[in-house]
C-alpha cells in the first residue's frame, strides 16, 4: 500500500508527539519546539514522493529525528506502565485461552484485538481484564485465514514472530506460549526494534515481559516505525527468510512486510481509513491474512 | 498570540480538508491530491517562522492554494445548508432573546455561544432550538466585559462587526437586530470575507441570510482565514479606524484584531489550546473580551 494525502497527517501527528515529548521534558523552549517541527515538516515534504508506503513517509521524520538527539527513549514510562499492567493479568489470561475450546484462536483473537489498545487505558479491580475477555469472545476476526495458518504450522520447523507495541507483547507472549503447548518443538524467534521508537517494542520490553521464556528475543534492525526489510540487519532476514511461517503484528508491520512471501500471517486491527481500505475491511475490525 | 508547534498540525488539518474536497470533487487524482498537499507543506515549512500567528501560517497555505486555483467555493453546500437551518430558527430565536430579562445580553451569549456549533449538525423537529435556547441559559461567560460594551455603546455613532461562519451569521444577525432594538440610531456595519475560505461567511452568505435589514454589509478585502488589518482593503482600514465599537466573532478575528485599540470586544468559544491559554479560559469557554 502506498501512501495517500490522507496519511501524511498521521506522519505529522506522529512528529508532533516526539517534539511534544521533548517539550514537555524541558529539553526545547517553544522557539526549539516550533524550528525543530518545522525542520521535520522541511525534510517530510522536500523527499517525499507520490508511491512510498506511509511508515517510509515516517522514516523520513525519525532520519531528521536522529540527527538531533541520540537513543533517548521518550516514551520509556508508558511502556514499562503498559508492560506493567499487562503482566498483571497474563496469568489470567493464559487461563482464559485454555478455557476455551480453541485456546489457541482465542489466542490469536486477543493478541490481534489488544493491538487495538491505547496507552494510557488502566486496570482497575480487574475491570480491564474482564472486558478483554468479554471482546476477545464476541468479536470475530473480519478476514479469517485461521485454517490456513493451521496447514502452514503443521509442517513447520520454525517461526518468526515480528512484535508491535510494548504491553501488547504480553499478549504475544500468551500467544506463543498457546503455540507453543500445542506445537512444543517449533523454534520460535520474537523480533523487536532496534531503537526506542514511540511505543514500539525493544529488547528492554521483551527482558522486561519475560519473552526469554517462550521464544527467542531478537533486535530487527528497524529503527524506524514498522518493519521495512532492506532497513533490517542481516540475522533478522536470514530468519525471515529461513522461517517457515512469520506472525507480524500491527498495521505499520503489515505495510513493511506485506509482499510476495505466501508465509506471512498479517495480525492487526485496522486503525485508519488507508490501511481499512487497503484490507477491505471496516476500521476497528480484527484482521488474520496470509500473504 | 503567537503560533505554537501544536497550531501547525491545526494549519495541516486546514490544508487536508482543502485537498479533501478538491479530491472528492474529482478534481484531483490521488497522486495528484498527494502531490498538491506536498506542495502546501513545503511552503508551509519554508516560510514558516517562529512568532507568526497561527492565521499567518494557514495564509502561507491559503496564497500556495490559491497559484494553483481560483474562486471557486469549496464549501458552498455546507455554508448554504447552515444558513437555511439557522434562518428557520430566526424568528423562534428573536422571540426567546425578547423573551428574556435582558434580551441584549441573551443575544450576545447565544451568538457567542453558537460560535462553538458545527458544520454538519441538523435541527429535526426542533430539537436544536430548543437546546441552543436551553444552553444560552445555562451557560454563562468566563470572562464578561458585557458592561464595558454598555458604557461604550452608550456614546457610539457607528459599529463594526466582523463576522466569522456562515449559518453562525444569523446569530450574529439576531444579535444586530437586538442591539438596533436597544439603540436605533447607530450605524452598523457588516464585515465578511472577500474571498471563499472554508465555511467562513461571505458576501453571498450576508445577502442570504438578509443582513442587509439589519446592517450594512461590506468585503473586508481579507482573502485569509481571520482578518489581519494589513491585509484588508482600505474601505475596511478606514471604517475600523473609524468605528466606535468594533465586535469580533471567533478565534481567528481574535487573533488577527487583538492589539491596542480598546473598542474591540472579542466574542469567541475557545476551542484549542493555544487560544484557551492566550485567555486563561478552558477549551470550550465562553469570551466576551474588550481589548
Amino acid at each position: 500500500m502506498y501512501a495517500q494525502y490522507e496519511c501524511v497527517n498521521c506522519v505529522c501527528d506522529h512528529a508532533q508527539k516526539i517534539i511534544n515529548k521533548l517539550f514537555i521534558s524541558n529539553e526545547l523552549t517553544e522557539k526549539e519546539s516550533f524550528d525543530k517541527y518545522m525542520e521535520l515538516l522541511k525534510h517530510l515534504s522536500n523527499n517525499a514522493e507520490f508511491g512510498m508506503k506511509p511508515i517510509e513517509l515516517s522514516s523520513l521524520i525519525y532520519d531528521k529525528y536522529y540527527e538531533f538527539y541520540d537513543d533517548e527513549d521518550l516514551f520509556e514510562n508508558e511502556k514499562m506502565n503498559a508492560n506493567q499492567m499487562f503482566l498483571e493479568m497474563y496469568e489470567d489470561l493464559l487461563d482464559f485461552c485454555f478455557s476455551t475450546e480453541d485456546p489457541l484462536y482465542t489466542a490469536f483473537k486477543l493478541s490481534t484485538f489488544c493491538n487495538l489498545l491505547d496507552f494510557g487505558i488502566k486496570n482497575y479491580f480487574g475491570e480491564l481484564e474482564w472486558e478483554i475477555e468479554s471482546l476477545t469472545k464476541s468479536r470475530n476476526f473480519a478476514v479469517d485465514d485461521y485454517k490456513k495458518f493451521l496447514d502452514k504450522i503443521e509442517d513447520a520447523n520454525n517461526l518468526l514472530f515480528v512484535h508491535d507495541k510494548a504491553g501488547e507483547i504480553v499478549l504475544d507472549k500468551i500467544l506463543i506460549k498457546v503455540i507453543k503447548n500445542k506445537y512444543p518443538n517449533l523454534i520460535i524467534h520474537s523480533a523487536v526494534k532496534s531503537r526506542p521508537i514511540m511505543t514500539d517494542a525493544t529488547l528492554k520490553d521483551a527482558i522486561e515481559v519475560g519473552l526469554k521464556e517462550v521464544s527467542i528475543p531478537l533486535e530487527s534492525g528497524s529503527i524506524y516505525p514498522g518493519t521495512i526489510l532492506s532497513k533490517t540487519d542481516v540475522d533478522f532476514r536470514n530468519i525471515f527468510e529461513n522461517a517457515d511461517v512469520v506472525i507480524s503484528k500491527g498495521q505499520e508491520n503489515y505495510e513493511g512486510l506485506y509482499g510476495e512471501f505466501n508465509k506471512v500471517f498479517f495480525l492487526l486491527t485496522a486503525k485508519c481509513k488507508s490501511v481499512a481500505k487497503d484490507l477491505d475491511v471496516e476500521i476497528g475490525e480484527l484482521v488474520f491474512k496470509l500473504k
